[in-house]
């Protein structure tokens, strides 16, 4: 079985992956079983964990992640590095708006939402902060890709394209045309893609060599929104979380590429 | 040698905690005298590390803390969990006083910020989202200490403390009377006890069973700052940050004791 022949560290990594966002909190059972470790083995593998606290057990005898592991992991460039350099320019899109405020990061064929600010008033949308989304839908995942290596949009448009609803663009060939879009343009439109009462327009973000490294959104209720009108406010942003992040002490930040897992 | 009889997850463990605020960024030589590894055992564990997203190696050959730890640690109930359910009482703090707003934990002996907002123009402040620091000398410190176990305040003020400044309280004696004050008027005020032009206002976060899980402030510039005008508005917040903590789907927060590291 794969349990057995794994390295030790593979198991580790096997039972802090087995915490999803569907699943926050787990038995030491269910523990077990997600990360395919025998109850003993998993055992005594959570109780090291426990001790220097990448695992916390609650009241209620439930694993969650610890907050030991999120200070490490707050020390990640494209997680908490990022947001740190990212935030004045979003609170300041959020000021000015009152809308939803995004920014995300490319993670081999998905984003992960590395802020969001949303208003009270604002449109409901889906994410999470350190959530995943597919990267054909919304604003940033748009803005992502068009600035991706080419074998990364081909394996994105060569993979079955989840409509989220009706206005969602499944043709590839029709998503080329958008990315080639964002490309000239210099932002990225989504119109009811995703949810269809919201529209998001995003910008690229870029470090100091060109490289695109994130993008930044404002999502706004669908009626009566110009995503022409848009745009500048968001570019500008984007521009600012750019220059922050190349700036000295800020942020380094490097896209990584898909690998086998 | 240590390294020698560690168990191999405690060397994972060890190379994820070789991480710092100080030093992000690490090389595979860093990493391996910081873990206490060899650099065989070091290069084969950080191999390990780096396929499954735990690290992320930059184009300098520098190791960094990766994105997909990030994600895994976003699901720490104590770190974006409670931040979440946090946000939008932070964000009205913001809005209503564009000062710095601050939300932390007690971890063990010190406390850790879960979230920041800084207003441009607000006073500067030493806080990093993440990032530790002593109880006696802080706001939100303050109310953490003065809701902490007995036996971790008396450890706390057993404790060599550090004065940052001529106004830090030193004195265990005049701390006890200090957190005193705190629980019986509901706030903390750390005037110039961090950097001598700074007031901080603080209040504790209580769940639905009265503990309290986290606190939260706002901080000022000294001149001008009047304490108990802030106080009710930092209480309220602490207050809905404590109902949506409780609330169904809301963040499930335990505190956790200092344990043997």
């Amino acid at each position: 079985m794969d349990g057995e022949v794994r390295s030790v560290t593979g198991k580790v990594l096997a039972l802090l992956g087995a915490f999803t966002p569907a699943c926050p909190e787990l038995t030491l059972s269910e523990l077990a079983r997600r990360a395919g470790l025998s109850l003993a083995t998993a055992h005594r593998r959570v109780a090291e964990l426990v001790a220097w606290g990448a695992l916390e057990r609650g009241a209620d005898g439930r694993y969650r992640v610890g907050l030991r592991l999120w200070e490490v992991a707050s020390l990640a460039p494209r997680g908490l590095g990022l947001r740190e350099a990212a935030m004045p320019f979003l609170e300041d899109l959020y000021e000015v708006t009152h809308e939803n405020v995004q920014l995300a990061v490319r993670e081999g064929l998905e984003l992960v939402f590395v802020e969001r600010i949303a208003g009270r008033k604002a449109v409901p949308v889906w994410t999470r902060v350190g959530g995943r989304f597919a990267l054909h839908a919304t604003g940033v995942g748009l803005a992502l890709l068009a600035h991706a290596p080419v074998e990364v949009q081909e394996e994105v448009l060569g993979s079955p394209l989840q409509a989220y609803t009706e206005k969602t663009v499944t043709n590839p060939a029709r998503l080329r045309e958008m990315l080639a879009a964002v490309r000239r343009t210099g932002y990225a439109v989504s119109d009811g893609q995703v949810t269809t009462d919201a529209v998001s327009v995003a910008a690229p973000v870029r470090d100091g060599e060109g490289t695109v490294i994130a993008a930044v959104s404002l999502v706004v209720h669908a009626s009566g929104a110009h995503p022409a009108t848009l745009a500048p406010l968001v570019q500008a942003a984007a521009r600012g979380i750019g220059r922050a992040c190349g700036s000295p002490g800020g942020a380094r930040v490097f896209p990584r590429e898909p690998i086998a897992r």
